[in-house]
């Protein structure tokens, strides 16, 4: 770790960032979660929420984020009464949020796998029973089918011996029926909280926060590098209880091992791999702040972006597997249906051991370079 | 390729094998085809067959093989019209011996994949319906589960919520039945052809080819190697039309493109794989035959047998998933039963995927060896 102070590239070089660096950061998020809440009210809220609204609500879970994760990391640079009052509702914020684009993205990841299952180009589901709800629920679904490799679609035998495919098309109508209600749902919850005096509080204390960070005395003073140093260092030790040897190992089948124990919903052998992807974004944000760059974008790490979208994918594949699981569990359902949910779920938990290898392969190359 | 001969290792090096080294391997070949055949009728035929016909009936199957391998791969050296009324013969032989043993191995391979994704130390199928059949057809079956990485069975767990648990156990018995039946006509089917006049003419045929081979006139003075390096030659030229780019991608999804579409048993993309496994088999005994090694391991090279291995690993694969996919169109069966088979379907095609990364690892190492 000291030779890094040498490295011109490495964002904990420089002069030392202190504690009026951190309240530039929060002002910032600050601002930035006040613009896209007027930006919120401004594109409207309905269950058919325009682009602009999307945005706007990905904006505020976006900046909500940032600021509770710095409350987290320079904790003892900030009024820790305010703190505990502030991080919950900045989570609860950020989570109800978040829920009706996760399942969104969710049927979307599914209907895709679908698809590229099915071989079909045209999958019989968008023009079926589900297209109604779809239409009512605007999800957005991929017009075309996207095969990983070299498929070859045979439209014609779709005809005779359709037994599976028709499953695939009503597992999809299934999925589309509860993901879209349940959509539904977040996005009313949702409307609900922002309209809340909850959220009006949260907003309040947010839009002073925009002007007036509330530092300790001995804040300004105060290295911030040593705290960013210590979320890295979360970081690493969660990584090293990740099994990666087992993961760096291709096919292992390891995320499949229990897909059909009656206990896999959500897969506990997920958990420390979201708790990686956690501590992986908190690191993330303290660069950030110890950079000032409130606008993380400007200085992409490629490394740290690619391992993150890795955690991502686990994340949603390991959800969306749960997902076709929980489905084959609707009562009364065709065993052509159970089938295809079945030959989705392994689909997806396949996904995830698929992430761990992506995520293994980016940590590996940090480990080398940095080493 | 002209650097062969001074490599001290390399099998097409060395005096010029000839004709009669082809004959002494032919004579070798029948002679052990004969010993295997009077060691199965001492051995018994019954149903329940003893070990030692089992391995009879392996070595029968071996030397089968190998004679008719020879008979294409030096085919000029030997008299057409006999090599054209053997061929066929000896086809039907070890392809009849062969569907026994592939059955047994079909269904240890999908209840042992059971196993490891219900997580359960004691598959319930064991000691449910499919217990009393396995009795009466000996299928070999694990008799612990053997998850491949980190698995914690939670057998308190499997009473509640055991919708899907109860799913493996069904889907499990449903193969035990339907693939325990397929083997019993299997194995009546080899006895009916073991005892038939058809076979006769084959071990009559065979037993004089264990004195006399019937060369043409001028294969005592023909070099073997160049028919040999032809049947490498067309192995490496089905190996390069193979898609080895992707295969060596890891978790390129490709072996479960198609997974839910109407013609996937058997999968066509499997095609050209299995047609390379039967050419590194005529590659393996064209090797043997120019080494004058009748009894191949003897000399094992290891890289061609790990390339056998995944290939013989990728076919028994996608058997086993069709096998799946295959009982999940069986009248009547409980969605629960269906979704168990969807997923065992996806992991076995996930196996397709990994034998076919092995095999390009296997490859690749070799054109690193041999350039």
């Amino acid at each position: 770790m000291a030779q890094r102070h040498l490295d011109p590239t490495n964002p904990m070089a420089g002069p030392a960032p202190t504690g009026d660096a951190l309240a530039g950061y929060l002002r910032a998020q600050a601002t930035e979660f006040l613009r896209a809440l007027r930006l919120h009210r401004e594109t409207g809220s309905g269950a058919n929420g325009s682009e602009g609204s999307v945005d706007a609500a990905r904006a505020l879970r976006r900046s909500a984020r940032r600021i509770s994760a710095s409350l987290h990391t320079f904790q003892s640079l900030l009024d820790p009464d305010w703190c505990e009052a502030m991080r919950p509702e900045l989570a609860w914020v950020s989570g109800t949020l978040a829920m009706e684009h996760a399942y969104t993205a969710r049927l979307e990841r599914l209907l895709s796998a679908l698809h590229r299952l099915s071989g079909s180009t045209a999958f019989p589901a968008q023009s079926g029973p589900a297209a109604g709800s779809r239409a009512a629920g605007a999800a957005p679904v991929p017009k075309t089918a996207a095969p990983k490799a070299g498929a070859q679609p045979n439209p014609s035998a779709t005809q005779e011996r359709g037994n599976l495919t028709v499953g695939a098309a009503k597992a999809g109508a299934l999925l589309d029926r509860q993901l879209t209600l349940a959509r539904t749902r977040a996005h009313s919850t949702a409307l609900q909280a922002l309209g809340s005096s909850r959220f009006h509080a949260v907003a309040d204390k947010v839009a002073v926060l925009a002007s007036e960070v509330p530092l300790t005395t001995t804040a300004a003073g105060t290295d911030l590098r040593p705290l960013a140093t210590a979320a890295e260092e979360r970081l690493r030790d969660a990584v090293s209880a990740l099994p990666l040897v087992t993961a760096g190992s291709p096919y292992n089948a390891a995320a499949l091992v229990h897909g059909l124990s009656p206990d896999t919903v959500p897969h506990p052998q997920d958990a420390p791999w979201h708790q990686v992807r956690l501590l992986l974004r908190l690191h993330r944000y303290a660069r950030e702040a110890v950079r000032g760059e409130p606008n993380g974008d400007a200085v992409v790490d490629l490394r740290l972006l690619s391992a993150g979208q890795a955690l991502n994918r686990h994340r949603d594949a390991s959800e969306a597997a749960a997902a076709a699981a929980q489905a084959a569990r609707t009562p009364r359902i065709a065993p052509a249906t159970a089938y295809a949910l079945g030959v989705l779920h392994a689909d997806q938990r396949h996904e995830v051991e698929a992430a761990r290898f992506a995520f293994q392969q980016c940590w590996q190359k940090e480990v080398v370079r940095t080493q």
